[in-house]
């Protein structure tokens, strides 16, 4: 399987979102992750970084802090 | 292999941008790729969507048409 991990950088840690993501969507400030199992969420955050070998995704919040 | 092939969509088609990308990073209004054979690319674009599943990650332009 090829899906990868999604974390969420907040205050200089990363906490798990969703594992197993297929579907990473942007939708204004906020994105929609779907895993493989069809789990969904739409949280405040954008794309910062992939290492897709490393199976991981790594967003960061667009909430203001 | 985890990677996924990166596409531009553009005037309704999809032009592949390149293969097995690693590392996804936006960067301002430009979106920078890497892909396990070390190429990479800065192009005018941002996330549309992806499907891991699918090893695909769908990209739009941020140029004005």
């Amino acid at each position: 399987m090829c899906e990868a991990n999604a974390y969420l950088l907040r205050e200089g840690r990363e906490e798990l979102v969703m594992e197993s993501v297929d579907v990473l969507e942007p939708r204004g400030d906020h994105l929609y992750l779907r895993s493989i199992f069809g789990d969904q969420k739409v949280i405040p955050a954008r794309l910062k970084t992939t290492s897709l070998v490393e199976h991981k995704i790594l967003l960061e919040t667009t909430e203001a802090p």
